[in-house]
């Protein structure tokens, strides 16, 4: 029945392969029997669960029986409120994953194209595949995405282009003035998302002005995530900002009910906690300068990150991966996105990144 | 740009209306300024959140910077004990609502046909169209599903059966036999979902053996849900149990963290308060007699139900549902289920039917 049932499946899903998540800290608990363990490989935010959201969920508890808003409506007016523009205009998802999904889901069709660049985000091409589309990868251009590339790859079935910014696994990021120019030149029949899953780790001058751009690119959307500087990974809160008519197409495609009341609350309270925020910021910045100076002085090569992750050079990077896992230290090997020498290392807490560091000075002396 | 966004968009998409929940008591509160409101609107639980699924959340915290475990391992291991089948049939979603998308994702395309009852669960109709697909609905029997009239509808192109037992909103059931009888018919090219979602309400003597089917029958898969009986519908899990050949299909088009880490936790730990369980189903078969009792009473025709709603002939409905929310009290209008003479009434509390019954009592004599 295995071949049968292939047979009955939609074309793409027998050629898909599963997202491989960062490896679980219970998971490694588990296989090696050791506790203590840091894990630096899925980007999340190591100041843990902000006590405003912790308080609001404490707050939705009693109501859990009930379904939830299907339609997030406060979520949604605080958001719009914060980012200028109107509810019609969000889309709101199961993480950004969902979002992008459903982007996918309402416009991509066994036809199209979909450009993105080589070192993206992995979900574009599980995306692309599961729609039966085609998936045209642009190269790097210093690790960061090349626009011109991007462009020249527009033929008359792209349907999508997909632009992280800053991009995940590299760091890089493209400035609003990058991206104007090329948004001027992309056909008006060919979509672009800009994934900003980073955007609140950039700084205040290099942030682009993307919300703004939309009511002059209707082509145009932009998903974020409550999942990296905002601490909610654990509940699944993505959202994408697009024009009126395309959140209504979106809003026909997601289900009801895909965010769960206990992230709904989550995410409202914690765009209040400032302080939460600014304060990941802030670790992150101080974090991550302590980590190039060591690369550096150790004469490791990065990528220069804006983002809340730094991605090094290590030749080997399989068996340091390994090597570090033994020593108790979970980061992220990242040959999935065509980077078999490198590793993606996230900003941890001071004391967790100095466990990498002395965990990585080990292995190298090894 | 609206009718160019259209004509982007998937086949199927422009033609979809978005789900109409039940009406939200915080919505209906804010429209006629009343609080004390009873909402038997969405077959929920009444008795409120399990105190094991709570504390179980509390644990869970301190984690939610972190992803979630993305397959849900220790659910899956826990569900697989007490169904009797392995890990790898199972498959974890946002909801039933989820897994029913995952199906229909994998296996569903533009040319297919997908045939339901015409009284059934409105997602399998959205779910069709979003997929570009073709519904084929066959009228019931009695209110309930017409197997005759199913098998006789499989065509060429009929890639998928749904069958709701119990039925939403009919709350009919097939017997073991029936759906036996069904199965030995329906050509192994066609897949059949089973939705189980009011599963735990049906007495022991009808409960089908549905789970050891699945060795019998590798077309068949069945889904169940832990918003009904389980009271976690703020939470959204939901499962499909299929054989491990197809689950392994469906897996691949499942996104990663697609439950949050609260929503397994919550999910595990409620599998293990069967008081809290027990207690929700006595409370349903009490009251259920009761609510019966009173409508005949009152001459009201009403669908005999094995699940936790009870679904009524009132004639003009859409009046005496505008009537009843005057009072405070929120029952579903089916008119979208092809049922616009009919109300469905979860059954709640105590206090909460005896609410309902006053104010109908009042709305007939107005």
């Amino acid at each position: 029945m295995s071949n049968e049932l292939t047979k009955l499946a939609n074309p793409g899903v027998e050629g898909l392969m599963p997202y491989q998540p960062g490896k679980p800290t219970e998971e490694l608990e588990r296989e090696l029997g050791i506790t203590d363990i840091v894990k630096l490989a899925s980007n999340e935010n190591p100041l843990g669960l902000s006590p405003l959201a912790k308080a609001a969920m404490e707050r939705a508890m009693p109501e859990l029986a009930r379904y939830p808003d299907a339609n997030g409506y406060y979520l949604k007016q605080k958001l719009s409120e914060r980012l200028g523009c109107s509810s019609n205009q969000i889309t709101l998802g199961n993480g950004s994953n969902e979002v992008l999904e459903i982007l996918f889901r309402t416009f991509v069709g066994a036809e199209d194209e979909v450009i993105f660049d080589a070192h993206a985000f992995i979900v574009y091409q599980l995306l692309t595949q599961s729609c039966g589309a085609t998936a045209v990868k642009t190269a790097a251009k210093a690790w960061g995405h090349d626009l011109e590339a991007m462009l020249a790859a527009v033929t008359a079935r792209t349907k999508l282009i997909c632009i992280a910014n800053p991009n995940n696994p590299t760091g890089t990021f493209l400035t609003g003035d990058e991206l104007e120019a090329f948004m001027d030149k992309v056909p008006a029949e060919v979509l672009v998302v800009l994934d900003e899953a980073y955007y609140e780790y950039l700084e205040a001058g290099q942030r682009t002005p993307s919300i703004q751009w939309l009511a002059k690119y209707p082509n145009l959307c932009v998903s974020r995530t409550f999942s990296k500087a905002y601490g909610l990974a654990g509940l699944r809160v993505g959202y994408l900002v697009a024009s009126e008519a395309m959140t209504d197409l979106l809003n026909r495609v997601r289900e009801p009910f895909n965010n769960n009341s206990l992230a709904l609350a989550a995410a409202e309270a914690v765009l209040e906690d400032e302080q939460y925020l600014q304060q990941g910021i802030d670790l992150n910045k101080s974090e991550m300068a302590r980590l190039e100076a060591y690369f550096t002085e150790r004469n490791i090569p990065f990528i220069p990150s804006v983002a809340n992750f730094i991605t090094i050079e290590v030749g080997r990077a399989g068996a340091i991966y390994e090597a570090l896992l033994k020593k108790g230290v979970i980061v992220r090997p990242i040959a999935g996105y065509g980077m078999p020498s490198h590793l993606r290392v996230s900003i941890g807490l001071e004391w967790e990144n100095s466990r990498f560091m002395q965990a990585l000075d080990e292995v190298m002396a090894e």
